[in-house]
């Protein structure tokens, strides 16, 4: 086990988007995006993913400095093409888009094509609430990406789907961040490469069995050449739940924007934003408050066996961020040199 | 068991409705409501809830043909106060003005005070996605129906907090209505009077301890005498996707229009609704025919092992309402016997 601390990461990654031909500036976007997901304990959407990200370049799959472009738009509402551009850069623009709309006019929803992997969805949405809105985002995942079975299934036929919320409070923001199926697609590439199995009851083979290796997930390396396992959609015995909240995340991050769940599209993600300005309500100091009193409300409730205390959704990874920052990043040594065997096809090495 | 074709329910129960000071017009839209949610086979949202209901307006808990009022609003938002009329009246307005609104700008977002149960919250999104549009919405509880344990806690702390969407498609729209805890109010009330257990899984007791008896739910009936049992969040060992779901039921349909939910208030649901036009996106008539062609992709899928088809959100309520339409809907004796002893209370008698 490695330990960095987060700005030495930073740099590191920087390097490495701007060999793959990212702006400076965007570069330090991504960069910046994948190790605050290593701050939080998001370590799935953290530094590992420069392994793929430079896969993807190299393959044409993403496009470093792509142009943003607002193809239609409302007071009230967008489509944005992301031009495949890395995908933080992409939502940045979309957060600060929708953050004026829905100041101007109490809400904004904006729908995304040619959309790269936006990293950690709940990042999106905490950046909202740190500035005082309720923010709701979903991503959705192209067809080849579909390595999720509907309830009662055992073919992939959606994404992991994950959905996101936030609200502001008078110290850290609320954030949930939670896939619609059992675990996340990072978090088995994870396991993968570190030789570990899965969780029970998250996985099933290619003919439907439950299983815990990992290694049945073929489709997570986005080729269909034989048969993959499927991740099962969150709720076990109420999965019908998780079923159901994946398939609006597609309608809302794919169809509303155009696009055929059907037919493989480019980009990875369809990311989808509302964002709610309480100063249409009950005002924003109100708002903020109130959501203070309800997770005190709710942290106040004796714990249930096996639990120390009740923690409202989003407190686990801004402590961790805390301790991180003080103590440094922890990175498995199988993971690094990974790390480092994927980017020196850019040409960097670490300092 | 009896069995009664819906036009007699509903004659029945709108002049239970009207003995209870409803204006005969609001009635029937309640009477409408509740027979719906039975001939959909949500027999706990059905003709049953006279019984709770006649209980509410004698103790002066709902006030029949209360007034609705528009607190503030503006083209895309709206805060409303229900007047405590029944809940399905004002969702039903509630329902007209989102539709404008969103066919005007895009999107719209409605909050309301004094909001009594509005019944099948999933019957208001599809009332939407029968109009075209894609709809969310999400229903909070008073404390007083607190009987929802945060994840690792064991004292109430949130109501079963529903949420639903619907989005149109070509044939039935894609419904899908949820509770954020493992099982409704409106199923353990019924299994009480039914004198059947609970699944396991679902409840806990006052000491947060695991059963199956749903008389623990002594927070059912809105005392609080003495410790409640609580209801399990959904999500079996990812409780917290369920808690944090319900956190944001609680933080959209109650926090945005100013109420408090460590304080008691009046009404029982703070109902919340977002419609979204997809004519301001990618057009109301490509938007269902995606969503059509997203229903048969996944029934495209074979089945897991225990499962004779994919099934999408809604498609089972549909059917059983074809069903039901035709073999008429079947009500428990005592389930019959408790709603017409509660409704002499008005002087109703069957017809």
């Amino acid at each position: 086990m490695k330990v960095f601390e987060a700005d030495y990461l930073r740099d590191f990654a920087t390097e490495v988007f701007v060999a793959c031909g990212s702006p400076r500036e965007e570069a330090a976007i991504v960069a910046d995006e994948l190790v605050d997901s290593n701050l939080m304990g998001f370590d799935s959407h953290g530094v590992t993913r420069c392994i793929d990200y430079v896969d993807n370049v190299n393959a044409g799959r993403v496009v470093p400095g792509g142009e943003f472009r607002i193809l239609s738009e409302s007071p009230t509402t967008a489509t944005v093409d992301c031009g495949l551009n890395f995908g933080q850069v992409s939502a940045m623009r979309m957060v600060d888009i929708a953050y004026e709309k829905a100041t101007n006019c109490g809400i904004a929803f904006l729908v995304s094509k040619n959309c790269f992997h936006v990293g950690r969805l709940g990042s999106w949405v905490q950046k909202l609430a740190e500035r005082g809105l309720f923010a709701f985002a979903t991503a959705n995942n192209r067809k080849l990406g579909h390595i999720v079975a509907p309830w009662g299934g055992r073919e992939g036929r959606l994404g992991t789907n994950p959905l996101a919320f936030a609200a502001p409070t008078n110290k850290w923001p609320v954030v949930l961040d939670m896939t619609t199926c059992t675990i996340a697609a990072g978090k088995l590439a994870l396991l993968i490469q570190q030789g570990k199995p899965a969780p029970p009851n998250t996985i099933q083979d290619a003919d439907g069995n439950p299983t815990t290796d990992p290694n049945v997930m073929t489709g997570l390396k986005l080729v269909r050449d034989k048969p993959s396992g499927t991740i099962l959609p969150f709720g076990a015995e109420f999965g019908y739940k998780g079923f159901g909240l994946s398939m609006m995340v597609e309608i809302m991050g794919g169809i509303m924007a155009g696009e055929d769940a059907t037919v493989d599209q480019p980009g990875a993600n369809g990311f989808a934003l509302i964002a709610i300005d309480p100063d249409a309500f009950c005002g924003r100091a109100m708002f903020a408050d109130l959501v203070d009193r309800l997770c005190e409300y709710q942290s106040s409730s004796a714990p249930a066996a096996g639990f120390k205390e009740v923690v409202v959704p989003g407190t686990y990874e801004f402590r961790t961020k805390e301790k991180r920052l003080a103590e440094g990043i922890p990175v498995e040594d199988a993971t690094w040199d990974a790390i480092v065997t994927a980017v020196a096809k850019v040409g960097v090495k670490p300092a």
